[in-house]
C-alpha cells in the first residue's frame, strides 16, 4: 500500500437517521477500510463527518467519481445525483451535493496560500521555517505586505514578496491593488500573519471562510487595537492569542484555536507583547495545520474541529 | 422522549473491515438514532467503539437482548452468539462476546464504589462534596482507612467508615481484613483517594482494572515515595498528578488523566505538596468521571478514552 | 525559635531613593533577620514591599511599636511619626503612616470572613473542607444566602447559616438585611462564593477592597450574566474563571487570580459550566490564600501579588 | 537618562544578617536608584540577589570599580578586597569575591554563543529567526553539526556552519575536533539545539555551567533515548520538554525551564514528537532568555531564576 491510497471524505449537512450506516456501507461495498472516523451532530441538528479510509486493493481499483455518485445516491429519499445534485471537481477535490449534504472526497493535502503581513516577523518567520522544511501542509505562493520591512526575511526563502503600501491610497484602492496581486496566485487561503489593517467586507467576500487571522488576545477579551495595553491596564493574570476565520465583524469570525500564558503584575504592556508573540505564532501554526488537513468545518460562528 | 431512552453501546475487539457499517446497520434497522459515535483503532489493530444512541419510538419498542443478539451475530464470519458467544446480564449491563469482540450494552451510569484513604483529606473531601450533590456518577458505599483520622469528615456525610488499622498485622492479614469488609459492599470500583500503602498482587487481583489510584506526581517521573521531595531536589519547574488504574507494578497501571502546575525554586517540598493537592483532587475527579461514564477502555498498559 | 517569632512587614507608598536601604537598616539594627523580601515599583512610581523576617533573640526582645516608630521616622525628610503620622493598632495589625507611606506590621494571619452564596455548592464546599482542616487561613464566621438550598451543607460543618431571601424586598431592603447580619460578625472580608446578585455601590462601600468575588469567565471576556452560554455561542476553545476584588463597576475590580481550561466544540454551554466549576473553586481558593496571607496590594484597578 | 545607565548587580554566597541592608546602602551612598531587586535564600542558607539599578547622574558619575570595591569591603567582618578578595574584569563583567560571596557587576547583556545541532531544524530555526531580528540577547558566532543537513538553513542567515562528522572518529577524536573549532570562537555559552550525541565529561568540563541543552521530555520522566516512544508506550496524557544545564550525568543538570502539552491515546509516538517540537523550541528560547539576561543562578542541581 502506498501513501496515495489514503483518502479523506468530508460530509456536512442536516442530520438524519442512518447517515453513518449508509456512508460506511458504501465504503464497505467498495472494499475500503476506515482508518479513522469522527463525526459531530450540532445541537441544531447539523451533521459533520470526517472519514479517513484506505483502498487496500491498490490505486487502480479505486474510482472516486463512482464512489461519490454512490454516496450521493445512497442517502435515503434522494434522487440521483445527476438530477438534483452535482458532482464536480476542483482543486483535485471531488465534490457532490445531495439532499442538502455536501460530500468532499480527497481534498488535496497541500494548500496554496498567500501570507499577508505588516511589520512583525514572528508569525511569518514561523511559517517560513515550517515551509522550508515541508511541515506547513501548504505552499506559500507569495507574501504581501503594506511595509517592506520583512522583505529581507522573505527573500532568504526564495518567495515572492509584494510590497503594496497603503500610503496615498484610499482603503478601497489599497485593497484593489492587493486583490490584483492575489489574482495572480489564486490562493486557496489567505493567512493574516499579523496583518494590522482591518479588511473591508468587499475584500473579505472574495475569500469567504478562506482568510485566517491571528489575533493577539484571548478573544473575545480585548477586541480591537492594542490588546496588550488593554490587558496590562485591566491587570489580567493570563494573556492569550486566538486564530480565527475572518468574517465581516471585526475579530468575530469562527475561532479555530486559542492558547494562553500566565503573566503577573511585573509584566508591562511591552513585556506582555513579547511573551504573547510565542503564543501567537504557535497558535497560528496549529490552526493552519488543522485547516490545511481538512479538519475544520464551519457552523455559523463556530468552528468544528474533527 | 425521556432520559431512559438513551443507551450506550461499547465494543472492544480485533479490527476488521466493515465493523462500523455492520454495527450502525443493526442500530438503523432497529430504528435507533446515533447521537454520538467515537471509535479508535490502535496501531496493533484493536478496535474500540463507544456509541450513544436513542430510541425515539419509546421504551417499549427497545429490546436490548434482541439487539445484542443481532449485534453479535452480524459480525461477518461469526456463528450465532448462542453457540460460540455468550449473552449475559450483570449489574444491569448486557454483555455479548463474538469473534473475540466484547459488546456491552447499557452499562449502568451510576457505579457502586468504596473509597480507601489514609490520612489526607483533600481527595476524599472532594469526592464527598460531589457525592452529596449527586455529581459523582457513583454511590460511595463506604470509606475504608488504615487510620481513623478522617472518620469525623466521613460521618458528616452519613457514609459508613471502616477503620482497619494495619498495626500488629502482616500485610496479608491487613489486606484480608479489608477484603472481608469490601465483600459486604461488592463495589464495582475501589478508589484509592490517597491510600498510602502498596497493595499486594493478591489484593489487586480481586479487582482487575477496577482499582483507581491518584499518584502525587506526573508519572513516570518520581515513582514511589515522597515524590514532592524528589521533585524539589531535582529542581523541576512543573509538578503534576496522575490518576491511573492499579495493576501489579507499582505506579505502573494505565494512565487515565494527568494534570500539572507550574512551580519555581521558591517552592519547598512542602509547598509543592500543598500546591499539588489541588491538582491531585481535580485529576482524580476527572478520571473517575471518565471511568464512571464508561468512556475508558484498557489496551495493554494504555487507557483509551472515548 | 518558635513560630511566633516570624513577622511580616508591608509597605505601600510613593517610591524614593533608598527605601529598601532605610527599611532593611532598621531591621538590621533591631537584630532581625530577613527571610524573604519582595518589592515592586509600578510604572507610575508607587513602591510596594513585603518583608518576612524573624527575631532570633526570642519574643521578648521584639518591640513592634518601637520598630514601627523607627520605620516611620527613618524615611528621609519625614518628621516624627507622632507629629504627622499615626501609629495605631487594629485587628492585631500595627499600622503607621509616614510621608504617604503606609507601614503594616504583623498583619494577623487568620482572617475573619463571611461567605455569601446563592444556590451553587462547589465553591462553598471547597471553602468548608479547607476550613474544616484549617487550610483556609481564615475563620468562616457565617454563611449568608438568598436561598436556603445550601443550609444542609453548611450545617454539617457547624457554621451559622443566614437565609435572607430577596423575595418581596427591594434591592436596598435586601442589602440592608444582609448588612445587619454582617454587623453581628464584623468580618474583615466578604467572600462571594457564587453569590449571583449584583451588589449596589452603597453595599460595596461598606467593605472597600474587602469583597472578593469569583466570576465564572476569563475576564474581561463575557462580563455579566450567562458567561458559559456566551462562551458556547462564541465558540471559544478555552474557558476560565477570575477571582477579583469587587468595586462599583460590574465585574471590574482588581484581578487577583485567573485560570483556564481547554474545551472544544463538543462542549455544550452546560458542559462548559460543569467543567468551569473545577476552575472556579480552585481559582477562588488560590486568590483567598494570597489575600489572607497579606500578599496582595491594590494599585488602582490592578492587584500586585508579592 | 540613557539606556547605558542601567546596571545589574549579581550576588551569590552564604547568607548572613544585613546583606540586603549593606548592599543597598552602598548603592544609596553612590546615589544609585534600585529599579528592581530580587533575592532568594535557599533552605541550606545560600543567598542570591539580583539588583537592577540606574545612575541618574549620568554615565560619568558612575565608577563601577569603586562600587565593587566598596561592596566587597562593606560585608561585615571582611577585610579589604585587595587583600583577600579579588576584583577583576572579564567579558565586560566586573567581578569581586569577598567572604565567600561573589559579586558580578554589569554582566554584559549580549552573550557570544555557538549552537550545536544534529539533524532537526525546529530549535535552530527558532534561534536563527530571533537572532536575525535581534531578539536573542546573544550573537550566534557559529553553528556546529555532526551532519551537514542544516547547512542550507544556516547559510540563509550568514552564519558560519561547521560540519564535523563523527564518522570514522572515536568519540574523543570527534570532540577534540569540535573543541578546536570552538576555540576559534571562544563562546560564553554552548547551546545544544537538538544535538543528539552524549558529551563526555572531558568535553563538558571545558564549559562548566555554560552548556544548555533542550531535552525532549518532561524530565526526569523518560531520560535517555526516544522519549516520545517511551511516552507513547507509557500512555501519558501530557508530554513536555526541559531546558537544562549540562553536567556530567546524562539529562541531569539544573533545570532552567519546562513546559508541557496535552496529548491523548490517538497520538502515535511520531505525533507526539511533532507536537513536542513546538514545546521544545519555545522552552529552549525561554531558558536562553533567562540565562542571557543573567537571571539564572546555579545552586547544586537546582537553578534559581530571579
Amino acid at each position: 500500500m502506498t501513501a496515495t491510497d489514503k483518502h479523506i471524505l468530508l460530509m456536512d449537512g442536516p442530520d438524519s437517521k442512518g447517515l453513518i450506516y449508509h456512508v460506511t456501507g458504501v465504503l464497505f461495498r467498495h472494499n475500503l477500510n476506515i482508518i479513522h472516523n469522527d463525526e459531530y451532530v450540532s445541537p441544531s441538528g447539523r451533521f459533520f463527518m470526517r472519514t479517513e479510509f484506505e483502498s487496500t486493493g491498490g490505486q487502480d481499483t479505486f474510482d472516486s467519481t463512482a464512489l461519490l455518485h454512490e454516496l450521493a445516491s445512497t442517502i435515503p429519499g434522494s434522487e440521483t445525483a445527476e438530477n438534483r445534485g452535482s458532482i464536480g471537481q476542483s482543486n483535485r477535490t471531488n465534490t457532490a451535493y445531495q439532499s442538502g449534504i455536501t460530500f468532499r472526497l480527497n481534498p488535496r493535502r497541500k494548500k496554496n496560500i498567500v501570507v499577508m503581513v505588516t511589520k512583525e516577523h514572528h508569525c511569518l518567520g514561523e511559517l517560513l521555517i515550517r515551509y522550508a522544511f515541508d511541515e506547513l501542509d501548504a505552499d506559500i505562493l507569495a507574501v504581501v505586505s503594506n511595509y517592506n520591512i520583512l522583505q529581507p526575511l522573505v527573500s532568504k526563502f526564495g518567495i515572492p514578496f509584494h510590497y503594496i503600501s497603503h500610503e496615498g491610497k484610499t482603503r478601497e484602492e489599497h485593497e484593489e491593488a492587493i486583490l490584483r496581486t492575489l489574482a495572480i496566485y489564486e490562493p486557496e487561503y489567505l493567512v493574516l500573519a499579523k496583518y494590522m489593517r482591518v479588511l473591508t467586507p468587499g475584500f473579505v467576500n472574495h475569500y469567504p471562510n478562506r482568510i485566517i487571522n491571528i489575533h493577539h488576545s484571548f478573544l473575545p477579551a480585548f477586541i480591537g487595537a492594542n490588546p496588550y495595553r488593554q490587558a496590562y491596564e485591566r491587570g489580567v493574570k493570563i494573556i492569550g492569542a486566538t486564530a480565527h476565520f475572518v468574517n465581516n465583524d471585526l475579530d468575530e469570525g469562527p475561532i479555530i484555536a486559542q492558547n494562553v500564558k500566565e503573566v503577573d503584575h511585573r509584566h508591562t504592556a511591552a513585556d506582555m507583547a513579547t511573551e504573547g508573540k510565542d503564543v501567537e505564532k504557535i497558535v497560528l501554526s496549529q490552526a493552519l495545520k488543522l485547516v490545511f488537513n481538512d479538519r475544520v468545518f464551519i457552523s455559523g460562528n463556530r468552528a468544528i474541529v474533527l
